[in-house]
């Protein structure tokens, strides 16, 4: 996507051809600063402190990590090494890991001198490949977003809203829920996001909206509770966000809060849709209410705000009393029932176990 | 309710018998500290600079404002002087006339030398009629409270989940929501409060985390997001909230956010109550989604947040990347099908236009 005129991926090699930028993340929304990575060590860094986050682009840093060391010592013993290291950095991570043994097994039966080459060239399809999916999901997702507009009347804009960031900042370009909106937007629909604000780690005020503006795209920054009142007064014509899960039944663990997106969403007959490159769909669970297991993460997330001072100082400052306590469950789940479908790379299809498995056969048959 | 132990109201006189002390709730969570009004202009103050805030003590403030006008001047010049200059602070605040007009009631005809006296006494009257409207109102949702208590397992606590501040910072004692929980607590309940952030203004977080906290209540606070995952698992018996105004049908307009909790408890058969002071029913509406007009407020609410660094100073900061827009609607509307009852202070019923009409018939038929 573009910032300011300028088209970014999220990670790319500098012009000395090996060495990687990154954009850093933690010091959004108010610095847009990149970061060269020169060893692995720095690509380790820049995951464990979330300089990069997004499934897609913890597995793309984590190629280039490999690229990195691979280069100072192309040695199974410094493979074996990396790989440990990049793993420690987010052990939950399954994207993470996926990338690690993609690039061992494409490096580790290669005569040394082979293996940087081919260590960069792969880095570089698997980076390329999440552009693809997304750029696929993108396309189907516009098609449902055009047929939206074709029912507007002229001048009228379509209102999408969504929730945290699942926008080109967490993949190495056009993300997974804005990939259909950046598709509309780049063809010319006259189109406005609202932006969730996401509480408690402000991934929408933050991520979602610096990448929409500085692509360009018209959007309004909302506190999470406003969703609802919008969709009673027809403000939003269709919601669109990311998962972080799916289960072979259409349930969707995405970020805490989406499920009540939905429901507002199914009382005002709105269409909930969900973006999604299908690595992402666990066939082995159905129940996901029941079956997937919700991360609780620090109350300093709730807690505590980091913003910027008038006179242009990051702080971060103390907002719930001494002594309260505080919960911070990170993520939950909406029913199949409440999600109208799913825009996956293959295509949209519904959120159920015969449409899914419609879609992916391969899949469902092998790994349920 | 106590503060540490010590019992408060939000307003009482001092000592000195003339003189008004109020909490300074504009410092909050972070600094407890009363203020003295002395002028009909400090009280004027601290109802505009929202050092008080919440309808009912609104009203108290201004009826105080009243007497300290008296005090100092006794005509009638100075009554209407001092009406208008209270008035003026929060025009458009229903509760701050009723106690203006109430308050001129039982001044206009009486000689200047028994007005100071008369107004003090009618000012603690309004006081005391709002402690013991919310007294009834928890007295009758402790009731619903207390057959939930009964159904459970021994050890298990009762967990009610609130949204804003409807406590007694709102009003002059006890608080609306809040007024069940206090009261179940001091009865001796194994209670616990989830206190929803309730952005953008914080009003849970900073407010009703606070007086819980002070009084002793067991709470938690949690992000506006949090709720439905909370209601999923099992973890919420009943949610009570206030309102700014409820229609002639039970609509419940009340802080943004509402809606969707509600939704969120019928979506998973968990009761969802509303407790409110009768006056705020408006008998002139029905349909409280097409009717009830929605304030915007300014967006610095949102993309500014307020707190204290860790070396205690009180900082504000901007948490929304520069060029955003940002939309600030400050209440919604819960339609009567998604509440389960209203708590007043005749007790509870259902929202519907029948039951308000039973319960209330002189307001029904004379004002509708």
């Amino acid at each position: 996507m573009n910032v300011d005129g300028t088209p970014y991926r999220t990670i790319w090699l500098n012009e000395d051809g090996w060495s990687v930028a990154i954009i850093d993340q933690t010091r959004f929304p108010h610095v847009f600063e990149t970061v060269t990575l020169r060893t692995v060590d720095d690509a380790a860094h820049a995951i464990a402190s979330m300089q990069v986050r997004g499934a897609p682009l913890i597995g793309a840093t984590a190629a280039y990590g490999m690229c990195l060391a691979v280069r100072a010592d192309p040695s199974d013993e410094n493979l074996d090494s990396a790989y440990r290291t990049l793993h420690a950095t987010r052990p939950t991570a399954i994207n993470l890991k996926w990338a690690l043994d993609e690039m061992r097994a494409a490096l580790r039966n290669l005569a040394r001198e082979d293996r940087e080459t081919r260590a960069y060239q792969r880095a570089w399809e698997i980076c390329d490949e999440d552009v693809e999916i997304n750029r696929s999901i993108g396309r189907h997702g516009h098609a449902i977003l055009a047929d939206i507009a074709s029912r507007k009347a002229p001048g009228e804009r379509v209102n999408v809203l969504t929730h945290c960031n699942a926008g080109w900042l967490a993949t190495v370009d056009w993300g997974t829920a804005t990939a259909p909106i950046y598709t509309a937007y780049n063809e010319g629909m006259d189109i406005h996001v609202w932006v969730d604000e996401t509480r408690p780690r402000n991934q929408g005020a933050s991520l979602t909206a610096w990448e929409l503006g500085h692509h360009g795209v018209p959007h309004t920054v909302i506190a999470d509770n406003v969703g609802g009142h919008l969709m009673q007064h027809g403000l939003v014509d269709l919601v669109i966000t990311g998962t972080d899960r799916t289960t072979a039944a259409g349930d969707v663990c995405n970020k805490i809060g989406t499920y009540l997106k939905a429901l507002a969403a199914k009382d005002n007959d709105i269409p909930f849709y969900v973006g999604l490159p299908s690595p992402t769909i666990d066939f082995t669970i159905r129940d996901g209410v029941r079956d997937v297991p919700i991360e609780q993460r620090s109350g300093d997330e709730v807690s505590r705000m980091t913003g910027r001072t008038d006179d242009g100082r990051i702080e971060t400052v103390t907002i719930v009393p001494d002594g309260s306590d505080v919960a911070n469950y990170a993520f939950d789940v909406t029913p199949a029932r409440l999600v109208t479908g799913l825009i996956t790379e293959r295509g949209v299809c519904a959120a159920s176990v015969e449409a899914i498995a419609t879609m992916f056969p391969e899949r469902a048959s092998d790994e349920a």
